[in-house]
């Protein structure tokens, strides 16, 4: 007998809280590192591990998934697919790097980020030290940026070059119409309203480290 | 005359909240990385550029810091100062990284850290390429990373090696008696409860970037 199942990822997500959008990414990595024998796994599990409240987590699950058995929990591979269906993150995005020193390079190589639905197609410097990376991925000058990005669909620029040329390089992600950027230099960024930015700065979680390491000194 | 003041950092950090220590890395961050010739920056204005609520930021602020006039604001560089102060990140501490890769390197090799109060001595590696990286950091054989960290006070280990021997890796440096690991191998790590931990998920934030662009779009 086919159950029939109520599908929670027909709400639709720009409903939900910002903050739930926030948590359901590190749910998801979480359920995912955990070891490879591992069955199942309960809201209450993955709350002590989290940190986080386990009626927090308890509500947030329900929102996506409606597989939780009292006392059993969650089978763990139909919460990591009620998960990612729920943020629809199968879709591939296409993407480009621009700076290709260490950093850049370390990127464009990293095949972890395909799982997430993200595919670096290709870096870009203003001096390319190389035609290639060592996993094999083009490095182009700058000139081509425009033409490619279009060419390509293009929907995310990621920002790897230093602090004084960020702004710049910015800039010209947007005019190349890119929805999207994930900027790793330590400048805070302008784009305009459309455009969402997102920053990885690293001098920012390394003081949130020393200030956890104070607390508990 | 000598204005007295209140010395705010005087209040024990311990009592303040969670959620406010890992906001103020973030102001610090975008008062630091202000255009050179801002001389004062009001409450208003943080709040605007980081999305944050007007009243939070006021009180975050009030809480570390004497110096906002009305109508004027903050003095830029009293406020950097101030919250420093509090934040107590002047004093430098001394890490490692193990698994000296691309992003290894990259870490290695990037300058920014010790405006943080960040030094990374060197790195280490099953492998280690060559006995320098390019920026001149040593990378040793593992074997010598206990002697190693217990010579130099090492207190911070930075985990940058492939996902399947993180957990290993991360066991070694809690033996070395690190007092907090800063990972960027992409799962969760378990550590004794006296050692602090921070992952720097690129999967979570990539997840959490695509979610933001699926609400825009």
């Amino acid at each position: 007998m086919v159950r029939m199942r109520t599908r929670k990822n027909d709400m639709n997500t720009n409903k939900v809280s910002k903050t739930l959008l926030k948590r359901l990414p590190v749910y998801l990595n979480y359920i995912k590192t955990l070891p490879e024998h591992t069955e199942s796994i309960s809201a209450t599990k993955i709350a002590k591990a989290l940190d986080l409240g386990d009626v927090l987590v308890r509500k947030d699950l329900a929102k996506v998934s409606d597989g939780g058995r009292r006392k059993l929990g969650y089978v763990r591979e139909d919460l990591i697919r009620d998960i990612e269906e729920f943020l629809d993150v199968n879709r591939t995005a296409c993407a480009v790097i621009v700076g290709a020193g260490k950093l850049g390079q370390a990127l464009l190589d990293y095949d972890g980020f395909e799982k997430s639905g993200l595919q670096i197609l290709a870096g870009f410097d203003i001096c390319p030290g190389g035609p290639r990376t060592g996993g094999g991925k083009p490095i182009f000058p700058m000139s081509r940026l425009e033409a490619y990005c279009r060419a390509n669909d293009v929907t995310i620029g990621i920002i790897t070059v230093p602090a004084e040329h960020a702004q710049k390089v910015c800039d010209q992600l947007v005019a190349c119409d890119v929805e999207a950027i994930w900027n790793f230099s330590p400048v805070h960024l302008s784009v305009p309203e459309h455009v969402v930015i997102q920053s990885e700065n690293l001098a920012v979680s390394l003081t949130a480290l020393r200030m956890q390491m104070k607390n508990r000194g």
